[in-house]
């Protein structure tokens, strides 16, 4: 099949473009409000952009509960310059979706998911301590994507990576990452998951290194 | 462990930074060059950023072959405003990572992995025949990521998905997209994958959907 996302005719039951590019890696962002309140939603529009320095990109779609549409992480982010990655896992999945929901700004979505806080060392938002990967990060910039109408306005925010903490459970003995043992989940379309195991995994090296 | 990767103080063997932000979705970007040369390289730091309309981003990192350091998809990409992505999966994953060596600018790399081109219906770049989901695209607009040393400069490029060819073999009786069938692949660390599979997929639904 072929069709025209401008034109909305794919004739499917549920728009597929969600579907289509996958497995997807999940932000799951903690922030503090300016009063210091905590925040914590997850984003399943977020990757890598760079290694040196370590630089990330989370996009944030217009909000569902605020008069100004503005989610609360993005505002907490672009107000206050900081905030925390924490990685998804296998085990961690079902609070995370606990903290998808669009709660009010006051409500820490941190603690209503039964989640544990931590101190972070070089910013003040706090980590999951349920997460074994947490990245503390500096806001660098927000893009707004173009070509979006107001009510639908995509903005990806930039952040620096300036601190990473890895439980040193999932390091191997030879210094790796144990992926099949921390499980990643990455996000498919539709309301579907799929967790990263060690028969699922492989090698290919590439032909030029 | 803590560390600082701006101290570069890890102590392991590899940095782990691209074993953290996992699984990640490979861009496949076909593009021409202003002669009609045709280009073809995976990106991994790539994802979907918008839905309406559907908008996607890849990170371009300095090139290894060219004196200025440009890697071809992005010259063809900002000069002629035109890609298109085609979906990685198991069954292309050894074409796939043929295409990630760094040849010279002249080498069709579509070609040189064995696969076919099909001719696209709204964009000039042509299409692989062997991945089930193409999505053509219109170039938007390039953000170079702030903070970064010009040898290692980033470049993430935007652009609208204006038109998406599905293979009717991977829609479900019920129109949904068949992932289990469709096996795409995501980049883990170092130089590892793991394919989506039927056993690793589960639905959790949104609290407040």
């Amino acid at each position: 099949m072929f069709f025209e996302p401008e034109k909305g005719d794919h004739g499917l039951p549920k728009n597929p473009f969600n579907s289509l590019i996958i497995p997807r890696p999940i932000g799951w962002i903690s922030s503090l409000d300016k009063d210091g309140k905590v925040n914590l939603a997850p984003y399943s529009f977020f990757n890598a952009v760079s290694y040196r320095p370590p630089t990330l990109m989370f996009s944030v779609g217009a909000g569902a509960v605020s008069d100004d549409k503005i989610k609360d992480t993005r505002r907490n982010v672009e107000e206050t310059g900081e905030f925390v990655h924490n990685i998804v896992t296998w085990d961690n999945r079902e609070a995370m979706n606990a903290t998808s929901e669009s709660f009010p700004a006051d409500v820490d979505e941190l603690a209503a998911a039964g989640l544990t806080p931590l101190p972070s060392k070089l910013v003040k938002p706090p980590r999951v301590a349920q997460s074994p990967v947490q990245l503390e990060c500096k806001y660098l910039s927000s893009y707004t994507v173009p070509h979006v109408a107001p009510e639908n306005k995509y903005v990806v925010i930039f952040g620096e990576v300036v601190g990473i903490h890895i439980d040193d459970a999932f390091i191997t003995g030879d210094g790796l990452i144990d992926v099949a043992k921390l499980k990643p989940l990455g996000r498919l379309g539709y309301q579907d998951y799929a967790t990263v195991t060690g028969e699922t995994q492989f090698t290919m090296e590439r032909p030029d290194l």
